[in-house]
């Protein structure tokens, strides 16, 4: 027996929300720091003109529009009560470099399209409804992940403003270049006991949904991630004159490293990626004496990310001692592995069934890292997973989603909210 | 019975002269663009810093000093008789990125040295003597070696004018920048009925010399390269989102194809290296889509250093295959294996039997290139190496030299140019 009914069509109204939204989505995608691509990161031009830009889309949903202090991208929606508690909608504005446009952005949109409706329909719920544009959650520019969503949830740490991206700017003189006054940043914080959870909708960053025919699916956590940088020193020198025993090539020590993170990642079922490598001095007739580079790994629990990294290590030294070069390593990023809160996913399938007319919805969990990861630490959280039409190709710009899955997407996170709203008490027809 | 008598010293005034070309050397080395470190690229500001440099030490040697139309910077020294052939003597000014202070530069200021030392002795060769401190031998701005040399060869090609730096700047535009007229670039050209050959002396950018505890060296020929830009192109994808299964990852491709370099390398006897790798978007959260890395493979005949690229190739492709990645190659510089001239070579390894005391000069190959390359299809070559004193560390700013080293160099140097001048006749002093 199927544990699938007959799928459900969206309606008219929904593939119209759903093309207001693409359209969004497509009008982001504009504001580009990359010719020919998308890359819009945090405290840059491109990002002041997506905040400007998604305050009117905020404002248009009866929403009043800010920028906190972190230069997150926030709207507020009134509750029946102007004191009630309030639930967050949300996702991030900022990109990687040559960016798909839907990671991120296609959340915040629906979030905003089901506040829009709410606002059409004159509906008050017993609850606020904040909507949160993250402005850094991917974490390229200053190399430290989900500043926005750390600072909304009261968890950005002073120090990070030392932080210098490429050109050596410090996050402190970028603040300021942007507007903001770094000291002031604790004021984008949330206090805990006025929130009720938080809701994210997301495009999948990986092939499940598409290889299992379903639309939409509901998280069940997010995986615990690490990322390092790690460096490998030896010493330059002739790529003529030095002969090949009496090299000490950096770069030959970080690829045996690279492989060794599939090796690993393979044989213990968890996920590595060297995404970063840069040599020194970088000429075709020189050795390299010196690679940096970055090593991002996941797995479903701490423990076992941790294990993986451990014998990633074992390998990188064993390379390092053979080929005498010097293996240093720091810690970038830690991110726990987190569980979605269960009553929040319960509202997340229930959207999901009314608008799919599945008998179960699929639950995946996430090996990519989200804000909600961050906001875990101020309330619960559920998500929503919208699937990815390009073989889950995700940050690059071939990544695609259908107006059907988003209009579904749309209709299922609205049920969400409304499934929230009828546990804490009727909605209200101003 | 040893092959080597006892070593003798160098004079005081060779020290002396030693001591000079050494501070020389320090001199140029502070004509950098790189902060801490040299860098000293073909047209840049510190290539006009150095040519003004040289030609006042040209002067001071008794030569009319001038710039030709490659920017190389020359010296003409006569003969008794003014139309006679001349004899170049030369190395390079320019220099790799972090690169040591006496290659190529060593090289050009022992012939300033030698020249000075006639001139301060009124002494006429029975021919012109022209020193060449060639603007570009490594290659670095352009990705193209040797073009001061060629351009004295009468070897530059037009099209060489369109190559762009990484800044999109075309050498057409470098050359105007720099103040010289790019059509007129073939005017460096020397004829080769007036030249009856060349002598470079180079530092040795390898541990032979040292680990036989010699001060100098005769070389044989230079090995054949080849270089190529090689790039994998596979997919960008979410680090955590895509299963590890699913990825086309390019830098793994690239990974397995630098290690491929060492293992062929070391079964062939042969040189290779891949001293650049870049991968895109770059990012530590994104696995990497396409990698672009070099390849300079060496050695003894052209015959091998293709046997062994094929095999790298043969490497490249299997791990492209298994990896759904797309491989590609550009051949972006090719070295013929050259001989140095037997007579030349014996005037050489007169000068070296002369101060050393040994009976026999040690022959080495050399596996770097140099502008004598480029030259030999001009005029005949020979080449003196120096002793390198930190285990043959080349491109790299740890390269030293004894000033007993040097001085020995000089007397050498000299020696066999007199050697030769012997031969054509005698010495004429003013």
């Amino acid at each position: 027996m199927s544990r699938r009914a007959r799928a459900k069509g969206p309606s008219e109204a929904a593939l119209a929300d759903a093309r207001e939204a693409l359209r969004r989505c497509d009008v982001l995608a504009g504001l580009s720091s990359m010719e020919g691509g998308i890359e819009r990161v945090y405290l840059s031009p491109e990002h002041a003109g997506a905040n400007a830009q998604v305050a009117e889309w905020v404002a248009a949903a009866g929403m009043r529009a800010w920028q906190d202090q972190a230069g997150n991208a926030r709207g507020s929606y009134p509750g029946t009560d102007a004191d009630a508690p309030v639930l967050l909608l949300g996702s991030h504005l900022d990109t990687v470099p040559d960016a798909g446009r839907y990671d991120g952005i296609l959340g915040v949109m629906i979030a905003l399209a089901v506040v829009g409706r709410l606002h059409a329909h004159g509906v008050r719920l017993p609850f606020g409804i904040e909507v949160l544009g993250f402005a850094d959650e991917e974490g390229v520019r200053f190399g430290r992940t989900l500043l926005g969503s750390c600072a909304v949830a009261g968890a950005f740490e002073e120090e990070w403003l030392e932080l210098a991206d490429a050109d050596g700017v410090t996050m402190r003189e970028a603040f300021t270049a942007f507007g903001l006054d770094p000291d002031r940043v604790t004021e984008a914080a949330l206090d805990p006991s006025g929130v009720i959870g938080y809701l994210e909708a997301h495009i999948e960053q990986g092939p499940l949904l598409l290889d299992a025919n379903r639309p939409l699916g509901v998280v069940s956590g997010i995986m615990g991630a690490k990322r390092f940088d790690l460096v490998m020193e030896g010493q330059a020198g002739h790529a003529g004159g030095v002969p090949m025993l009496h090299r000490r090539d950096a770069l030959l020590g970080a690829a045996e490293t690279a492989l060794a993170v599939e090796q690993v990642a393979l044989t213990e079922g968890v996920v590595g990626t060297v995404g970063e490598m840069r040599v020194e001095p970088g000429a075709a007739n020189v050795i390299p004496g010196r690679a940096e580079f970055s090593l991002d790994v996941r797995a479903a629990s701490d423990a076992q990310r941790d294990g993986a990294w451990e014998r990633i290590r074992a390998h990188a030294v064993e390379a390092a001692g053979r080929r005498r070069l010097q293996f240093t390593e720091t810690l970038r990023h830690v991110a726990r592995a987190t569980s979605s809160e269960r009553r929040l996913s319960e509202a997340v399938e229930h959207g999901i069934l009314a608008v799919t007319g599945e008998r179960e919805a699929m639950e995946l969990q996430s090996k990519a890292g989200h804000d909600a990861m961050a906001i875990a630490s101020l309330t619960p959280y559920a998500m929503l997973f919208v699937r990815n039409g390009n073989g889950g190709v995700s940050h690059h710009p071939d990544e695609i989603v259908t107006v059907e899955d988003v209009a579904l997407a749309i209709d299922a996170f609205e049920a969400a909210v409304l499934s929230i709203a009828h546990r804490q008490g009727a909605a209200t027809v101003a």
